[in-house]
């Protein structure tokens, strides 16, 4: 049976004739309902993914049940977490649910161990594909952690300003991290960032402030 | 000039000739003494590296300038981390500190990526590595987010088993996860890490103490 979605798969190429049949016989376009839990710790897991239509939202949960998205899958986007039973390097848990109603072009679990262990594309592409979530992974973990450090950093940068009535602070990233309980990295990252944004301009040991209105508003 | 170390490398048995050539005459011992910085968001980064001695930790700052430590990496364990530079997938920064005197090998950054791009096996390692990294640091995470979760359950427990005057409690995960204010998952994993611990035992619906003591001291 031919499955005309199969051929998008970023692999397909690197398959031999036996493997695309293969793919082809166990692969299924699968529908899901807006809302619907796609993959979670409570189920077997479902397999490699490959989105057709839709959208799908991978998130964990906080202790306090608070949904922290760890990353969105749009169309032509695939994903191996969803088949994060056969794959070792994955051992945490993680949800993924249905945004919009979805299409996916699903290869289970135990098909894609298969192809991965015999196919070496096959296999490095899973491991890219998790590779890019970790980045994605480690920026939102960056954002829980830093939560409320831009706005510190902001209310000292205000309070400098007025106390000694100019626009510019001479301070060392240093310094400004011992009057924010900061560290120098952090605090050279984010006036970095603040930097991209025009909000202040970094010079070496001068810290020049260019929109205190942004500022305060952070 | 024949580089005894670079034989150890996991992708070694996978290179062509003229690559190990390659990867002999541009790979360095390097030794750093205890407490050295060996990567960091401020230098170039170094390349890919595999431990020969001693010890790395990897980690990333709080903006309280906490370190918080995603993984270590001890005698033979490679890692690309340190080629962040050259890999498009890892765009978030992290520091590696020498924990005990260490010698290393290093392929550069360049000629690492390089390698990488030639033969898919060294691109597939890469990305393997980065997947292993990838679960570590989920676990960190999580950490950092459940901590103190497993003290509020605990103190649930006892509490529950003190008011009723029994060591059984008869709630779903659910009723638990209202009164700890959480959520049904949340306490389904907390509770089977202390089944798993031997401080309770789960059945459908109902939670036996096996150690209070135990639960106490959480």
């Amino acid at each position: 049976m031919e499955n005309e979605f199969a051929k998008r798969l970023p692999f397909w190429d690197k398959l031999s004739e036996s493997e695309k049949e293969f793919v082809n016989t166990y692969s299924n376009v699968v529908e899901y309902e807006k809302g619907r839990i796609i993959h979670s710790d409570d189920d077997n897991c479902l397999g490699m993914i490959m989105m057709l239509e839709g959208e799908i939202r991978t998130y964990i949960l906080s202790p306090e049940g608070r949904e922290i998205t760890l990353f969105r899958l749009y169309k032509n986007d695939c994903c191996v977490m969803s088949a994060s039973c056969v794959i070792k390097e994955i051992n945490f848990s993680s949800q993924m649910v249905a945004e919009k109603d979805c299409k996916i072009l699903v290869i289970s679990s135990g098909i894609f161990s298969r192809l991965a262990e015999k196919n070496i594309y096959v296999k490095c592409y899973m491991y890219e594909v998790l590779a890019n979530k970790f980045s994605s992974v480690m920026i939102t973990m960056q954002q829980i952690l830093f939560k409320g450090f831009d706005k510190r950093l902001a209310e000292f940068l205000v309070a400098e300003t007025d106390r000694t009535g100019t626009n510019v602070i001479k301070m060392t990233h240093q310094q400004i991290a011992q009057h924010t309980n900061s560290a120098r990295e952090v605090v050279a990252r984010m006036l970095k960032k603040f930097n991209d944004e025009g909000i202040v301009e970094v010079h070496r040991g001068v810290i020049k402030i260019i929109d205190k209105d942004k500022l305060e508003n952070i």
